[in-house]
């Protein structure tokens, strides 16, 4: 399925996502754009690569990530394509895509190599990534044309990171440690607090905190009806630990 | 007019609502989708059932509403599907849809038996309601392809609800009350605060609250060029009174 | 191109531009929205305006923008149509349109007669310029069919700002001051603070604020990996001066 999905540290309001946008319609005027998040941690590579690989499993083959969070924009590190079984991203090459990469069967990478009339020293979400990708997307490139093949540079990360990786608007936080890997009666503990598990929010009590598996298969710490951030004290970055 | 409208309290900028886009696209990849609330009262079923009705009828027939303030999810609330006139609507069947089915002339509500492959515990609104409202929208199921009728258990909540529903960027306080139920000279009071009536904002001095008629046709508490709910200490859920 | 672009104080996650885009959607339901920024100034004209003219250039000739920052929505100030060489402009005639004028080789201003069965006194957002835009941009309706041509009143504001006009969500301190009016060499002042210029933030030192040239060609205050808006304890209106 064609189509293009966002992924970045922008924020949502201000100017940055529509400009993005617009140059992917300059591109390819009727191609669908899915904005899957724009509060990514700020500045945050690490966190951010195991929550685009939590997510990207949601999306059809063909799908073209255009993902930027990039600290070091206008620095030394490359502009990257990224072919990962049936998913494209594109991106900084700073580790934002380790993790997607880490986990397909294939992986593939090109430095891309093509350039806009105008490349801003701060904005290659818009210059660049957002126009090779939509060029992608739509068919009218393929990598080789926008790039070169280049060996992708893993980070050497954990397949899971025990830290917590994003914080949503209720305030639940999300750990980058799969739900798969503990059994039902595993405690998790961050900040000293020790957490059950429950299967769903309505099935633990009003106020209390749990983790429970979240809809992407990952842990997360929650409360019923409540900020589990607030109750814990506990935002991104911050590591957990398993008993059991 | 074939469209899907969401209302929700996922918040717009993380990447619950572009996992509900991406199951629309799925179904319907050219169905015009309208964000019309992401910030609804979270866990507050009530205000947003209000909040909800009030801004249904700006839609025009045909409008289909995926709905999603969901504390219950995973429990036993039963997934719903309800036409009320020439809308329809998509989501829990908590009380979310009280007040656009006792508004509507006939309403006509269906349990959903549809199952994805995939239903997670804790995100309806992607696994369920977002597939069942695209395949309606799109005219590729009647409801009873997807559920069996039932009938709407209603809650008994009055007409008119005299708190605060929904506080929106400005600090401006949405009450439950419709602007004609009111005389220009009533007073409405709220935490102590008695605030009298203007049409617009610009005919208000700078500073002061008063209460207006919004663009939805209810009473709204507000202060030119100022936040109403810094002002007035208020928030939603708060108690309004009218005197005259 | 025809698209239209909307740049609004009304916060995205709110009903209001939903409730735009449902109105636009009515009149053109297959004509691309982009949104630019639902976080202008809220109720400051002048930030706002230079703001908007920093954006502008960045949209393909025939884009039709919808702007609303308008405190004086529902009292005396006229809604305008302004052709401003290649791009159009709907919105209220408050200064807000000043700058995109005055930048313009050749502007035209009608004020608009259009007008809709209902017209709300607080939002004409959603009932008068969103329509007018969508009539405009799908070639349904010249600017003579929906208004009058009136002269454009010029507010007299300088070509430069040296203010705040805008904050994002990372702390960046956004002036009306283009980068090339300035040397290199030029030291930046605010609140007492001295910066100097980098040419990119992975230049910087960690920590450290620095002015430099934003994306759109303007003077932005910033820190590395930081918020220059806590660092500097600056924000939106706040005047900055220029040494060298």
């Amino acid at each position: 399925m064609n189509l293009v999905v966002l992924f970045t540290d922008f924020g949502m309001q201000g100017p940055y996502v529509g400009l993005m946008k617009m140059a992917i319609v300059r591109h390819a005027p009727t191609l669908p754009v899915i904005d899957l998040c724009h509060d990514a941690p700020a500045f945050d590579v690490q966190c951010s690569a195991y929550l685009l690989a939590a997510y990207a499993p949601e999306f059809p083959p063909g799908a073209t990530f255009v993902a930027v969070v990039d600290p070091g924009v206008g620095g030394p590190r490359a502009p990257l394509v990224l072919r990962a079984d049936d998913h494209w991203f594109v991106g900084p090459d700073n580790g934002l895509f380790d993790r997607v990469a880490a986990r397909a069967r294939q992986a593939e990478a090109w430095r891309i190599t093509w350039r806009p009339q105008r490349l801003s020293a701060s904005f290659h979400g818009r210059d660049l990534f957002a126009p090779v990708a939509a060029m992608l997307a739509a068919g009218k490139a393929a990598p080789e044309m926008v790039g070169v093949a280049a060996p992708f540079a893993y980070q050497g990360w954990p397949d899971d990171l025990a830290r917590i990786i994003y914080v949503d608007r209720y305030g639940n936080l999300m750990t980058g440690i799969p739900a798969n890997s503990l059994a039902a009666e595993t405690v998790v503990v961050i900040n000293g607090q020790r957490l059950r598990s429950a299967r769903t929010f309505s099935e633990a009590p009003l106020g209390q905190a749990f983790w429970y598996e979240n809809a992407c298969g990952l842990v997360e710490l929650a409360v019923n009806q409540g900020s589990a951030a607030f109750k814990l004290g506990a935002g991104v970055g911050d590591a957990v630990r398993t008993i059991g």
